[in-house]
């Protein structure tokens, strides 16, 4: 008897009809002499309501307080748990629902994004002894007072990842629209084929590279915690993809995927002094505005001035030009800059790059052979990444996937 | 500064707008300078919602367990708490919303319709001394093992009583979309009058007599501790309706209301055994039927059989007769039965019948001058009830009212 976690997002119980798909499912899994703990998200539209409804009753001076929006938000998740327990005692289970609360779920206080500080669960355990399927609302904790808090976004994927942490299960399943990660995305690159096995932090390195299956933080929190977990389709019974810790053979593949980030822009500030506080300067007034810089590159120099290049998402771009030009005076009297959108990311990711020589190098030539221009190069032990002009970003991703090897047989 | 604990039902809370209304309300309370607690129902609408959802996810054969009907429903007044919150802070006051377990209201374990056990308001002293007006979901509790638990019909109203009973608040007011209490529904009497003050008892009998401002349960609630409550009109300021213990002075008005009930049917058991154990055989087996009878007459008999009438809705007439089908052939040799719907209740309600003779002749006096024929005759301390005709009833309920001079001058 194995004790599995699955986990069914916002889209797997949009409808009463697609609860009753999960709850066949859950119950199925059951059946073959499992113990099952099942997390749920707010069914797909509800927390919008929710949202649309508290900006209504506040104002633009006094938007609602984080507090009560997760007492707000936290009951779309609540709903579902006890839809989806029905559903299951309908089909002649027995399930039980269990808010995060009474799953023992603690958090932080920093509510609309509470980190989970710990996990009690006894009446998971208990529910589980006594032959109940658990459902457990996802996204949702308390803290130590009592307070209802929620995770952020991801927060059912960190729900599913931390219980099955915290019970120790066989297994975590994250129940998702797709069959799991690809080599890179099927739409872009027909011939990509499903990843049977990936590591941690491949999967990080794809996640930060735009393959959004899931976010990073529910990955690193199943790093940390040595949780295996497997993405799967909630549609099918196709084999999923299984995450899980390093090992060995796994470096024998060189590039595990490719993976894009479209509508980037960047921004290159010319002739800056070469000396200490210049970069602080720049991207302390960027990081003010909250606008995330992805690739941060700047050359090596032999002159006393030099250039910092950075990337940003397009939509950014404004605000981050508008910050360049406040801070511009204090960066040397030749301080310059120029921006362009309507670039994109590749990049290549594999722990196998630890290993294996000339992977970049391939990389390079298998663009250049297909006459796309790189135009900024930025690499981590395990992943490269370029920016090529967002038109070529499509053939780039096919002819580099090609060269190492990924394209389906 | 008083303490004072308001409760707006489902209605007052419908919209946005009216939520905004109720945020006034309660925030101007608190500018008055007293500290508030409101308790908050469900917004009009999304109970049934979620009920719908229920039954859509179960089936006839399973129906939904009452546990995870109560994690559905408990959402809905979740929502409110949060929403009214927000829209105080968004005026400009300070706010917080508490779960019913949050609040420390603790209840048994009857899902769907538990009682409150105990209340440890530790949460809500802290708030209001931190100077934030509390905004308390209605309906809901928790066990002692922390399982979800709802109050059943007319539950907001409980929340309210009972907690003001707990914080020994110097007033509880019950908002509601009349009002107060009238003499008689002022649709069919138009000279009814507001009633200023009425104890416990009365409200008790008007209740169960048709006049459905409040269950009696909450009624109940407040007379064993103590509670004093106001019923009052969420749309106006007007002055409401007091309900408190019993005075000396209140005996001085003979009848306080007058309370109609339509829709009723009386059944007549004739020629049954005059021995014991007939009764308990004739409502042992309406009882499992789940019909609720109301007035039951048996008249002295000086013969060896006798008959035995009772009054149930017209709704569950149909459903009667087949049970008094089924025991007929017990109730002896010559038993049979007849039926009548289209029938009234009327009933005149007040502490001053105690000490005031001649009240029931009064009554009876002008229904015979008004030519309306009296069926059934029933009565308790404070009480007197008749059946008429239901075609007869509004006239009934004008001169028994103008004969106890309660019209408006």
């Amino acid at each position: 008897m194995a004790l599995i976690v699955q986990k069914y997002g916002g889209t797997s119980v949009g409808t009463p009809e697609r609860i009753k798909n999960v709850a066949r499912r859950v119950l199925e899994t059951q059946q073959a002499g499992n113990q099952v703990v099942a997390v749920v998200s707010a069914m797909s539209g509800v927390t919008d309501n929710l949202l649309k409804l508290a900006h209504e009753v506040s104002s633009p001076e006094h938007p609602p307080t984080e507090r009560e929006i997760d007492v707000l938000l936290a009951t779309g998740e609540q709903q579902t748990i006890a839809l989806t327990a029905m559903a299951i005692n309908a089909l002649g289970g027995k399930a039980v629902s269990l808010t995060g609360a009474q799953a023992g779920i603690q958090t932080d206080g920093v509510h609309t994004k509470a980190r989970i500080a710990d996990i009690t669960p006894t009446e998971v355990h208990e529910m589980l002894d006594a032959g109940h399927i658990v459902i457990l609302a996802g996204f949702q904790g308390q803290t130590r007072d009592g307070l209802i808090t929620t995770l952020g976004r991801g927060g059912s994927d960190l729900t599913a990842i931390a219980m099955a942490g915290a019970i120790k299960a066989d297994l975590c399943q994250i129940f998702t629209d797709v069959d799991g990660v690809y080599t890179c995305d099927p739409r872009v690159v027909p011939v990509a084929q499903k990843i049977d096995v990936i590591s941690y932090d491949e999967m990080l390195e794809m996640a930060s590279s735009g393959s959004k299956v899931m976010q990073s933080r529910s990955v690193e929190f199943a790093k940390k915690f040595g949780v295996r977990f497997e993405v799967r389709n909630s549609m099918n019974n196709n084999p999923g993809t299984l995450v899980k810790e390093e090992e060995p053979g796994m470096e024998s593949v060189v590039v595990r995927g490719v993976s894009i980030e479209r509508n980037q822009a960047k921004i290159t500030i010319d002739d800056v002094p070469d000396r200490p506080g210049i970069a602080s300067r720049i991207f302390g007034a960027i990081n003010k505005a909250n606008i995330v810089v992805d690739m941060i590159v700047q050359n090596v120099s032999w002159e006393a001035e030099t250039d910092i290049s950075f990337t940003c998402s397009a939509a950014d771009l404004p605000k981050a030009e508008a910050e360049l030009r406040k801070v511009l005076a204090e960066l040397g009297p030749h301080a310059s800059f120029r921006s362009q959108a309507g670039i994109a990311k590749l990049s290549i990711v594999g722990i196998g790059m630890r290993s294996h020589s000339g992977v970049a190098a391939r990389m390079f030539g298998a663009l250049s052979n297909a006459g796309i221009n790189i135009q900024m190069i930025s690499t981590s032990e395990i992943k490269t990444a370029v920016t090529v002009n967002e038109s070529e970003i499509e053939q780039a991703a096919k002819v580099v996937h090609t060269a190492f090897g990924l394209d389906k047989a």
